[in-house]
């Protein structure tokens, strides 16, 4: 029996078998220190789990619409809208299980096959994916690194634009890379967008995560309201990974789309989480902040931790819970060319487990840096300093 | 801006505009009798409820694996390999959030673009809408009625079969029309399945709602397991249909795709509702037993309504909990021509809401015969008997 030939095309995240190889060297005994996961290991908020229970206890166990329930999609319209300064209602949200759906279904959205979509890499790997098994022609743009952090290689992307370039996959917030625009970076990203006609995703999955001010948003901007797609999640503000619920903000013509889609991929999403979670998306922010508080910690011992490291200088991310810092020197002091071979060794000489630039989308031509990727979602002040003491001991060498 | 090409041949859930009919008469102060939802008005059991909050108590809210959690997996490979006498492992069981992701998943892993796939019409809406949408050839194979129910047409299955066949969806207990097959008719299908080298999905939506006897499987069949991937659901045997919980068994390189997909699509489905069901699967079988005890009071009532109406006569379908009488002289005899004017004068003149034979797939050419379809899943036995009665008063005229 022979598989579909467009299986070729599929990717997926190649972290996990990082978690795996932790997994494996953690049952040998030895305490890992898991800086690879992009997942949190903090409750979620008591009242939402309470608000949780009560939707169960008061029957809302059926199908509910494919849309999401009315309730929820105004909530979020009203919550992403103020935040945004922007005017949602209902008719924009479709509900999702999770941040994830919204990428697959935007493209089916408004991809046709053949179509370039231009996709941030290093960056989410789920994008060039999707583009490709869907019969588009991913076409990557990266970063340029500052003592600040990350900017958006503006004149790549300039030069990228050909006249079958349709979509713009944008990732403020960034991961990888925590890169975070300034207007002006923003404002010029959207006058690419508007004279070249594009959609554009705005996967703002990070943007509640954010360490002191107010975030901003591509689609604020004149001209982007009508043709951005928002991709919002519950997953990071609420630490509600595993409860999988996210919707996709947009034009009412695209959400439109997204619903239909919804009917025929998975009818609708939990209905008594959708319950839950309509007061909380405007409620109690006690809990949301909490968990900023604690990430904020862990932000600024990893910070502290890495740059202790002889050839590591990384600037504090306001935004993410990832840090990517350039270990080019310590490739060089090892005598390593491939990053994954640091990684590799790291875990056994030090237990400290982390991801590379490598499995953050194909890597592209010219590249001569090397990254690696550090979450502090799943890991503990305390457990971060010990960490970090660790690998210092044994990038120094 | 404009959406992608290939939305025109995305399809949809037309029943849900009967359910917003209903509503509309409904909210104009006449009470409905409910026929046409597809969904379960009964609650989920006490034991699964408990189960997953102390599975949110106990912290299973964070990413779980893509494929699903290895125990879930491997009590629903014990308890489907059980029921069928099949051998399965866990590594043959990919969890979904439902029962229907398992369609559009199954498609994308066995179907090439160009291929014809046969499906059931009168079927499940969705097998045409992602056939078309994935590029596939939609073939649909009809159904010919007995004095006992519905036969497979395996005449025009075995006509409909060309050098481009690739795939058959087979959906035994069937919605909408009940049909089950005999052995003869399932072991020449699978004659069929395996001469000409088909991979098969089983939908097994409706295998646990029996109301006497053991079901049995294509998928049993020498030569079918390695060819069939089954859809598994908890939707209708646990009244979950709002939980979001199934999966997809075959053989393990397709459900690696699973995976993968899983992985590309949704990330995973709700943790500690798969924490919640690693015991209910296999465990206390007294809540399904009174869900398939209370269906059996419904059926008995609807199945009597509506062999009291003059012109209409039904056998009483072992499974599903759909009814599809054939009302061709009804129509006859009120002068109509278009099944779903029928439908339409019946809830403004009886308050009686039911889906037709239109909402289950493309009208084939040829097709002479009216059929209705009723559901007796969201009403109770009191409401039934009432609805019927009223249909009859209009029925009759």
């Amino acid at each position: 029996m022979k598989l579909a030939r467009q299986l070729e095309k599929l990717g997926t995240e190649t972290a996990f078998a990082v978690s795996a190889a932790a997994e494996q060297w953690g049952a040998k005994g030895n305490k890992i220190y898991p800086f690879h996961l992009g997942d949190i290991n903090i409750a979620t908020p008591d009242n939402i789990v309470e608000a949780a229970k009560k939707a169960i206890a008061d029957g809302y166990t059926g199908y509910c619409p494919g849309a999401g329930i009315p309730q929820l999609r105004a909530a979020i319209a009203r919550d992403v809208g103020a935040k945004r300064r922007l005017s949602y209602s209902a008719e924009n949200v479709s509900i999702q299980p999770g941040g994830k759906p919204v990428i697959g279904k935007f493209l089916a959205a408004v991809m046709n096959r053949g179509d370039e979509v231009l996709y941030p890499n290093p960056g989410y790997p789920i994008y060039e994916s999707q583009i490709e098994f869907q019969g588009g022609i991913a076409i990557p743009y990266g970063y340029l690194e500052t003592p600040m952090g990350f900017d958006l290689d503006l004149d790549a992307i300039r030069s990228a634009i050909t006249s079958n370039t349709r979509v713009l996959i944008y990732n403020n917030f960034q991961n990888p890379n925590g890169a975070q625009s300034s207007p002006q970076e923003m404002e010029q990203l959207a006058e690419l967008a508007i004279r070249h006609d594009l959609w554009v995703l705005s996967d703002e999955a990070y943007f509640e995560i954010q360490y002191s001010g107010q975030p901003d948003t591509i689609v604020s901007l004149p001209g982007m309201q009508e043709r951005s797609v928002i991709l919002y999640t519950c997953s990071k503000r609420f630490a509600m990974t595993g409860w999988r619920l996210g919707a996709a903000i947009g034009p009412q013509m695209v959400i439109e789309v997204f619903n239909k889609l919804n009917t025929n991929i998975e009818s609708c999403t939990t209905h008594f989480i959708q319950r839950a979670m309509v007061d909380a998306i405007e409620g109690d922010t006690s809990g949301p902040d909490a968990i900023i508080d604690e990430l904020r910690r862990r932000r600024d011992a990893a910070v502290d931790g890495l740059n202790a490291i002889d050839g590591i200088s990384i600037s504090s991310p306001n935004s993410t819970f990832y840090l990517f810092p350039n270990v080019t020197t310590i490739m060089q002091r090892k005598g390593l060319r491939e990053v994954n071979q640091l990684m590799d060794e790291a875990l056994t000489a030090t237990n400290v487990s982390f991801c590379t630039r490598n499995h953050f989308g194909r890597v592209t031509e010219g590249e001569k840096e090397h990254y690696i990727r550090f979450a502090y979602s799943g890991i503990g002040v305390e457990d971060i300093v010990e960490g970090m003491a660790k690998l210092k001991g044994y990038f120094d060498k």
